[in-house]
């Protein structure tokens, strides 16, 4: 689910769960009103960071976001509806640092960009580390509320498919050593590097330590 | 951290985290408090396990358990207290599971004894279902709060010593395909373990595709 840009919510709009509201918009006026939402989003994003999802309420998240308590109610209905929105504000996050990352290489070979994307999934910097800690919060929700599980079931199918995706390419490039199984290794990798996420966050893997366990598929996976 | 017969507080006893409060102790009119302190994680449990860790009130733990709200704060003085505790137990009831498994194979080969405590780490049945749900709520709370990491951290290296132990053995019994990095296979085959709670809990993949997955690294590992 894609929230970019379409964050308007009139008031002759259906208003739901954020993902409900997809209607782009030309209006200028209205620019500001997404802003607005991207505003209190990341003060969302920044209290579950540095207290966890317990602590968010609208007064903190106000604070957070300099406005008042009323602003934030008048652009998300509910909690829920706020920390949706959220969730869908930290990927967009993470996607975009990772296709900086990606972009920053120039001209890779595959191995280069599956590590490259290795690196931005794991909290390796600050950022990464505020992303990983909101995907946990969401993470920990999700298994017992099914609309935040469909939600991480569509970002998970996703990265596991660009994960397919850039194996099979690099086979057909002949990059791949023979005998691998391209879509068992992508899968394997992409879940190992989501199984490192939490050692590296809580502190019993380094940064370094992670991606020398990557570097080590990779070395296996590529000729 | 063990907690096991450990848990009794009384009156002339220091009192903190649970972690602190170590004391071991024969006399048998104790035995009812450990159980009541077991009633009580349980229902924590049981509570996290159905509605997530926000749902944990000491209303409702009471409840869950069957006991007085007061019986709840003679046990756990603080909710923290409460929660650490739980978390120990939910470790302790994995663990139990994970050898009554193993004890089940009478006498397994050192790959069919790690793929057995692959499935028990995984959420494959209700039982594991729970505890990995719980298992995920504590790990979001250890994220942003440093005595909760310390309990997971003891964790994450407990187990991953035993993966590295049961595969240096292996290797010794000449089990291990050449070419083999014991060590570092141990670690991704954790922690691609880790990676794969998740996505089975939240529906990506079926308990089965996550076994395949595994055995397809045990076929790779093992002669």
């Amino acid at each position: 689910m894609r929230l970019h840009g379409i964050l308007v919510f009139g008031a002759d709009q259906p208003r739901g769960l954020a993902g409900e509201c997809r209607e782009r918009s030309a209006v200028p006026r209205l620019v500001d009103h997404e802003a607005r939402r991207r505003t209190i989003a990341q003060a969302v994003f920044e209290v579950i960071g540095s207290r966890g999802l317990e602590a968010v309420s609208l007064r903190d998240v106000a604070a957070q976001a300099g406005v008042s308590m009323g602003a934030v109610q008048h652009y998300f209905k509910s909690k829920d509806q706020m920390l949706l929105f959220a969730l869908d504000h930290v990927r967009d996050r993470a996607l975009a640092r990772m296709r900086h990352e990606l972009s920053a290489l120039g001209e890779p070979t595959a191995k280069e960009m599956i590590r490259a994307a290795a690196r931005a999934m794991l909290p390796v910097d600050e950022q990464g580390r505020q992303e990983a800690i909101v995907s946990g919060a969401f993470y920990a929700v999700a298994t017992v509320n099914p609309s935040y599980a469909g939600l991480l079931r569509e970002g998970y199918a996703r990265l596991l498919g660009v994960s397919r995706q850039s194996l099979r390419a690099a086979e057909q490039a002949g990059e791949i050593t023979e005998a691998i199984d391209t879509d068992r290794e992508a899968a394997m990798l992409f879940f190992m590097i989501q199984g490192l996420i939490g050692p590296v966050l809580i502190g019993i893997l380094s940064p370094a330590d992670a991606l020398a366990l990557v570097d080590h598929q990779l070395d296996r996976i590529f000729r």
